[in-house]
């Protein structure tokens, strides 16, 4: 490409709407495709408060969801939440053309294949980010910390479009570490993810102090990251022996914090459930790994959201 | 005695006023002790309605928690909800005397050593009620099914005192089942409370038919039995091997049904997780029997207790 690349941002939440603003610093046009969002956006651009500076910035198209794209793009970034009820390859369809790069920055494990399946002929980028970025109202955004990004194509290796993308986004602003094993990543990060998200939402909202110093709550997640572990090791990405340890210090090291599943849950907002712990459950009896404290949060939440769908409204 | 037997109730709520009730029709005299209802029976007295007639009564004397006994009684029948901020000894203490006999009619597994403890010489009757009753205001109750009673002494036998109870509740009109081993029963009416209860509770106050409905709903509430069943069967009270197949039978011959703990939960009440669940829990660790399902509820609901307690008011 002579020119810079142009990038469209689909599902542009605080997320999105931050690394558009870092391909944006780096010469991209930066498009978005947006539902609820798309008048504020439209009237005004993102306003995007940062530690690297004002970032706020106005998008060269603002697609609303459902337009014909003026031209399919370089790449096309996948920010939407993976929930059972969004069809992502739906979403992402009318924007991917014949090597468009397609770039997903979301959470959880075996998200790949829904997208990878619809389109196997354009190459597929899994990242993970690493970023503390909060949506205050439509359009406005606050970033608080952080904001690495760790990626790799997808199922593996490190292809020529993963280095121009880190290239992209290191100018930008922004610190990237590829990945050669990316599912080992999104192992490394479920190992967290996949044992306190669903407790915090299942104890209420609870946040890590509250989760760990209730008595035997320290040794609950323990046994549930062994859970996690091992299903990682049968899908052939084993983790450190310390990992385990190592995580629960950390998590001891950090001030009382909410994470963005019980934030979800509190605000009444769809959670991503199947993607963080379903998938992994799913693995698991796939592989013929024991995991009964993790299938009892999955079935217990399920019934949950069995309940509310239930109610009525 | 030549006299009918003086029966004292502590914590007359829907489950103690019916079986008072109950001796008072066969000519016991039966006085409550009340905390916060005290005003509305003492000016009132119960009325209850019942499929057995109008069983309404006026207690032969009302005391109020605190209150000096006239006397202490023949039976004092303990009825108060086993919470771990509520000490059940120091409430029967001061209706106790020589040969009073205590008699517990109260849910959960391993709840009768903290009473026993307190009165080491008086004779101690465990029962379990299977009862469908409410309490509709303060007094007023409704009786709508059932009402038998199963018990023995504690901690195994049928003594002459059991004998003796059991001629004035058939006398009073319900059925009675004596139990050479009254623990065994515990753990049989145990294998279905401490899963659905405590589960209802976590998915929201869901009922049965939602549980057992949910994709992996059976066959968690399967895997918790069988872990209920382990630790029967450690304590010495193995259960029968069809135990499991016959409730989860029982369960879906039933229409939806919300559990007590589920309504308590509901209800914004205080929920006896301990007797239900967190005794069964701390004795599968002592006899080092695995319960990792029992385990994931009992510490996640220990979470919320938390996370409640430490919540402004």
């Amino acid at each position: 490409m002579a020119d810079k690349p142009h990038v469209l941002i689909v599902g542009a939440g605080a997320i999105g709407s931050f690394y558009g603003a870092i391909l944006k610093r780096a010469g991209c046009r930066v498009s978005v495709v947006l539902r609820s969002e798309y008048d504020a956006v439209h009237a005004n651009g993102f306003s995007i408060s940062s530690p690297l500076g004002d970032l706020s910035y106005r998008p060269d198209h603002v697609y609303r969801d459902g337009d014909t794209p003026e031209q399919t793009a370089d790449y096309v970034i996948c920010c939407v939440k993976v929930l059972p009820t969004v069809d992502r390859a739906a979403l992402l369809e009318p924007w991917v053309g014949e090597g468009t790069r397609i770039v997903l920055i979301e959470n959880g494990i075996n998200i790949e294949p829904a997208v990878a399946d619809a389109f196997p002929n354009n190459p597929l980028i899994s990242c993970l980010a690493f970023i503390a970025v909060s949506r205050m109202e439509p359009g406005v955004i606050e970033h608080k910390a952080f904001g690495q990004l760790t990626f790799g194509a997808w199922p593996q290796g490190i292809s020529d479009d993963c280095r121009a993308l880190e290239t992209l986004l290191v100018e930008g602003g922004i610190k990237v570490q590829l990945a050669e094993q990316v599912v080992a990543e999104r192992w490394r990060k479920s190992l967290w993810n996949t044992p306190f998200n669903p407790l915090s939402v299942l104890a209420g909202g609870a946040d890590t102090v509250t989760m760990l110093d209730t008595p035997g709550g320290e040794a609950l997640v323990r046994a549930m990251m062994a859970e996690v572990k091992a299903v990682a090791a049968a899908d052939g990405h084993p983790l450190p022996d310390d990992a385990i340890d190592k995580n629960i210090a950390g998590t001891r090291k950090m001030s009382a914090y909410k994470n963005s599943m019980a934030l979800d849950y509190l605000a009444g907002r769809p959670m991503e459930i199947e993607a963080i712990l379903g998938n992994v459950v799913a693995m698991a009896q796939r592989l013929e790994v024991s995991v009964p404290r993790l299938e009892t949060m999955q079935v217990t939440l399920a019934m949950r959201e069995r309940l509310k769908a239930d109610a009525p409204a």
